[in-house]
């Protein structure tokens, strides 16, 4: 049966790393980035579009009215809507059926919910505001010198994106703790020193 | 530098037994029950009296005017009120400075936040309220029995006591993941499987 971990997490908690750091100790697949691309593919959308809608909200390209139930958009914005659910939701579940994998968001943790013959735990990475504004400090490319403060403000906009994004394609909060089997707080943890006892804690 | 585990948890989510066998795993004291016999003795209130407020909430003894700011209360209420918040501060660290230790309930991740010279992990444990009917089912003393239906309304009301209680004391609110290291879903896992591997994860 394959394996699966989904990881949402908050920007700049370390999610990202500690799901790829895991997928390394279980010798098993890894998906993020990738996930875009073959969306872009399925949808034959223009990346650029594709990443404008899954960093900010699906309802990102329908009139404002939409989302208050004022209007129901425009036809042909609601269909490129379906679109990207459609090829999100396939795309995460070949990904689940072809092996093992950690799956790092997108709503992977909804999408496998109820996915049968799949070994599934979903996990939700997050910590304090000063750890991740340290995180990305110390992570910066060479000549990005943002302060503390833009980094604050950086960092609840891409939460907010996210949160936005998970719940209108979930109906559901994101980061609610009820939705994930543990949720891990990197504020005070060292990724490198979990991640050995976490892989053997599921499988 | 003692190791300190401190465990919340949702009523019938095994938040308890975890603590406990966590306890046996790392050879290190486990308190719970005794929380409330050390209360009992430093403030030499009556043991029905201690539990009667533990239980329910700290604003339980005072007039209901108190809690909604419409009052002072009486004096000799707040003072007993006062007595049980030190009492129970001076408890748990006492035995967060005399070993390492897992301590179950009683807002000890609150109480040990700040204090030097100890390695705390706070952990909230919890579940659906399936699993935690069917736990409470399974493990029902001869003679108990409680439909569906009442163990949901008992379950619900202990955890409604459980928050009011942890609110009073620390004004956060109980079960908010930032206020936990880490916060463990029981529903799909069994506890002897991760228990193990917890104990390695942290010291």
């Amino acid at each position: 049966m394959n394996q699966i971990i989904t990881i949402g997490r908050e920007f700049g908690s370390g999610g990202r790393e500690l799901g790829h750091k895991l997928a390394q100790e279980l010798k098993i697949a890894y998906y993020d980035k990738q996930i875009l691309a073959e969306i872009v593919e399925m949808t034959e959308f223009s990346k650029e579009y594709v990443q404008e809608v899954v960093e900010n909200r699906l309802t990102y390209m329908l009139p404002p009215a939409f989302s208050t139930g004022m209007s129901l958009g425009n036809e042909y914005q609601i269909m490129q809507m379906q679109k990207i659910i459609k090829a999100q939701t396939e795309v995460i579940k070949e990904m689940a059926a072809k092996s093992s994998c950690v799956i790092v968001g997108r709503c992977a943790d909804y999408i496998l919910r109820d996915t049968e013959d799949i070994d599934l735990v979903r996990l939700f990475v997050y910590a304090d505001m000063d750890s991740r504004i340290r995180r990305c400090m110390e992570r910066a490319p060479q000549g990005e010198n943002y302060t503390e403060k833009e980094l604050e403000k950086h960092i609840r906009r891409v939460d907010k994106n996210r949160a936005n994004y998970y719940s209108d394609f979930t109906l559901q909060k994101w980061g609610d703790k009820s939705n994930y089997d543990m949720c891990i707080n990197t504020t005070n943890m060292r990724i490198d020193d979990i991640v050995p006892h976490l892989g053997k804690m599921f499988f």
